[in-house]
């Protein structure tokens, strides 16, 4: 090769330009498994810079290190769709001065497009590189270390950002086809030991549940599914995180198959369960922003009707041509609801930040029927609750919110009252979504108030780049 | 699908808010046998609309249509990578007012990503589309009418342009997948009877030869291949139009087998023979701006290894990233060379443009090895001559052109002294290039001069974006 880019990951940042106060971004598809922004932020910090902002498609338990760069102020500002674990905790008690901006997967794909949210310096991590740039979720040669499958989240970011440094611990021979990342798009390639541990992207809120509420939970979201009046050949499945909403699409494939009814596609963090009926025939194609194992990973890399697709192209609200806008049935977790149909899927109802918005919002709203499932209470907290605006945060709006499950009932919006009447037609018990919210608060009582504090750690962005709401601190 | 695109096509050109004096742009891929050019201006000029300036990735005989449409003023301005049969000859002859611009595939995607080039209206013709307007070269459906393959030249337009309009005579159901251009690309979808003529893709340039001449200099430039220095594992080459570059690579083969050589990757136009090295495990990869043949296309549907470039990962001079920046060995062909090594491949001897800049000035420049094949004299017409700038337009600078094939011996450019060794040495017929243009000299004689006019009708680009030379209109 006469030209090359490989260099260190030192020499690739000076020759980035990165200079104090700028934006530093990361992707998340190793999710707890993650190895990059640990090992690129403590790089940062030895060679001295501060005040960097950093704009991860999503934070996790991994992340815990940032305590520190953020207390030494190498790291003041963050945006994220998502914190959990010690990080998340430290900055609801107030860690940060300046506030975390939470956006969706689909707000953060508009936000990159549109110059909402401008990116200085990309390090994006791959599971396969050559060394001009060309890159891929997909390992591609014996040497290979990790695999996570689908780019979609790093996609936005490595065609806005000013300047693009991959991250590879598998270097191969030029040109890596297919690429995900094009080499006309990235400035340096760092061979590192890990960018990843691929055994634990299916772990915390992906995990495959065993729990019995849980699956509970899921056969009865599938018969909201199946008799919904969306359930018919050529629909199209979205499954979020959470073991009950995850597990949803085992429990329909008897009734597909038994009716003969097949998916057009299925759309998302794309699971195991997915690629068995795809590979069944039972869905036709897979659109995949993010594989949500290992199954998922491979399936891709070998695959081509099972297609990555960026964030932008799944879910921002600026297009109609994104998929969201072609979803029929979402299946979604919860928090916290409200009377409203109002969902949280962030703060803990001990108002530490526990969670990660996701696509939550962006399928809501553009699909034709969004489910929550969600167990009236999880232990001595209920997770179907009075009001939103002073008891929850507000991340996605009950507008877009068509039908509750829980174990205690089926709530349905009132704005859609043909679903209520097709799932009554079914034998399914509907209830009003306010007497599962007496139901739970004459189990446990009225929570006391939350300690809050007056000062805003988080900011919420709805998907269209407007602030939602407001996150403060909590006091112990 | 509750929502859709699919509109007719004068409900499309409505919406896209298209307005006179606007750019408006088109893919070559069907060549020969393209549909959407003319249907498209006909209905512009049906609607009344003036001044609109054509910006083509190339223009073939097919489209001697535009003369009246230019002659009506409908069609003001075009930019080309070339101008072939009687729409060629009327513009070198003086019928637009405004010279057409010529830029070569890299330099017109660098134009259109830096915004030399702003395209207001897409047009763009595909194989399959759904109607969010995933769109792609590969058909899809039973229904199929056309396929071309790579839609590579069409990327940039899809992304940059301000509107896109996808047009395709294969709908399918949502998603197509896999897709070269992206829902969130497009505004509107129209469906039409045919975008394109497959069978007439492998036609004219690109035919398969079986002229005796060009077969003799496809086994001599093969031989140069073969004894350059760059025929080693790994190796990487391309073929450009010309029935005698394109064959080069069915005489290597041979060497390639008896010598335990494989091709890492070939790139460009991407022929049936490629395609068959490629299967046989002698190319590894297949980087594909445009699919030369129908089994190119076909390859291209089904093998992930036969990978779409967009003509700004091809060839884009602004990238060390694009492809022809990893590329080892060009054959290239030529209407004449000079004796300082300089290309014309667009205007003919008789001074009227006939021919195409393609990926030429791109990959002589950026390959490690760039082979012109040429005879010494096209029946009697001299391709060797001896000085460019009066003589010849320029499109290639020498010093990216290495070796001059001829029937009548090899000319290697000064400047690689170590070529000249290495062919010598393989007991290859090296001559001075100044000998050959004396010997089609003594054959011919001098030529007349040609009755240039003193209007301009052509400016040539190069592909940094700077003018290099000019075309002036013929006399008859």
């Amino acid at each position: 090769m006469r030209n090359t880019k490989l260099v260190s990951l030192e020499e690739a940042i000076r020759r980035s330009g990165l200079k104090d106060g700028m934006t530093i971004s990361f992707h998340h598809h190793f999710r707890g498994g993650d190895k990059v922004v640990n090992m690129v932020v403590d790089k940062l910090a030895e060679m001295g810079f501060k005040d960097l902002k950093l704009a991860a498609s999503s934070l996790s338990d991994v992340h815990a290190p940032l305590i520190d760069h953020i207390k030494a102020g190498v790291i003041t500002g963050i945006s994220t769709s998502g914190l959990r674990g010690e990080l998340a905790n430290a900055i609801s008690h107030g860690l940060m001065k300046e506030p975390v901006v939470f956006r969706s997967h689909g707000g953060r794909g508009s936000a990159i497009a549109n110059g909402d949210l401008h990116i200085d310096v990309a390090f994006l991590g791959a599971s396969s590189a050559d060394e001009l740039g060309n890159a891929s979720g997909c390992p591609r040669s014996e040497n290979a270390k990790s695999i996570c499958g689908s780019l979609g989240y790093a996609l936005p970011d490595a065609e806005y950002a000013d300047h693009v440094i991959v991250l590879t611990d598998d270097l191969v021979a030029y040109p890596n086809v297919p690429k995900s990342i094009s080499a006309s798009q990235v400035e340096s390639v760092v061979v590192v030991d890990s960018v990843g541990d691929s055994a634990k992207i299916s772990s915390g809120a992906i995990r495959d549940s065993k729990n019995p509420r849980d699956i509970l939970l899921a056969k009865q979201a599938a018969k909201v599914v199946i008799n919904s009046g969306y359930f018919k050949d050529g629909f199209s499945i979205q499954t979020g995180t959470g073991g009950a909403s995850l597990a949803v699409v085992k429990y329909i494939r008897e009734s597909m198959l038994e009716n003969g009814i097949k998916a057009s596609f299925a759309l998302g963090g794309i699971t195991a369960h997915m690629v068995k009926l795809h590979e069944e025939g039972l869905i036709d194609k897979l659109i995949d922003v993010q594989s949500f194992d290992k199954v998922a990973a491979e399936s891709i890399a070998k695959d081509q009707t099972h297609q990555e697709v960026s964030a932008v192209d799944y879910a921002s609200a600026d297009h109609l041509g994104s998929a969201v806008h072609a979803l029929d049935i979402v299946i979604l977790s919860a928090l916290e609801v409200d009377v409203d149909f109002n969902v949280n899927v962030l703060v803990g109802s001990d108002g530490v930040i526990r969670g990660a918005i996701g696509g939550h919002p962006d399928t809501a709203e553009d699909s034709a029927l969004s489910i929550i499932v969600c167990p009236l209470l999880r232990g001595r907290i209920p997770c179907v609750v009075p009001r939103v605006t002073t008891l929850i945060t507000l991340i996605t709006p009950g507008k877009g919110v068509d039908v509750v499950v829980t174990e205690y009932g089926i709530a349905v919006n009132p704005g859609r009252p043909e679903i209520a009447e097709r799932l009554a037609a079914a034998g399914l018990k509907i209830v009003d979504i306010h007497d599962l919210a007496a139901k739970a608060s004459s189990i446990i009582g009225k929570p006391d108030a939350l300690p809050f504090g007056d000062r805003v750690v988080g900011i919420v962005m709805d998907r269209h780049g407007k602030v939602l709401d407001e996150i403060h601190n909590i006091e112990d």
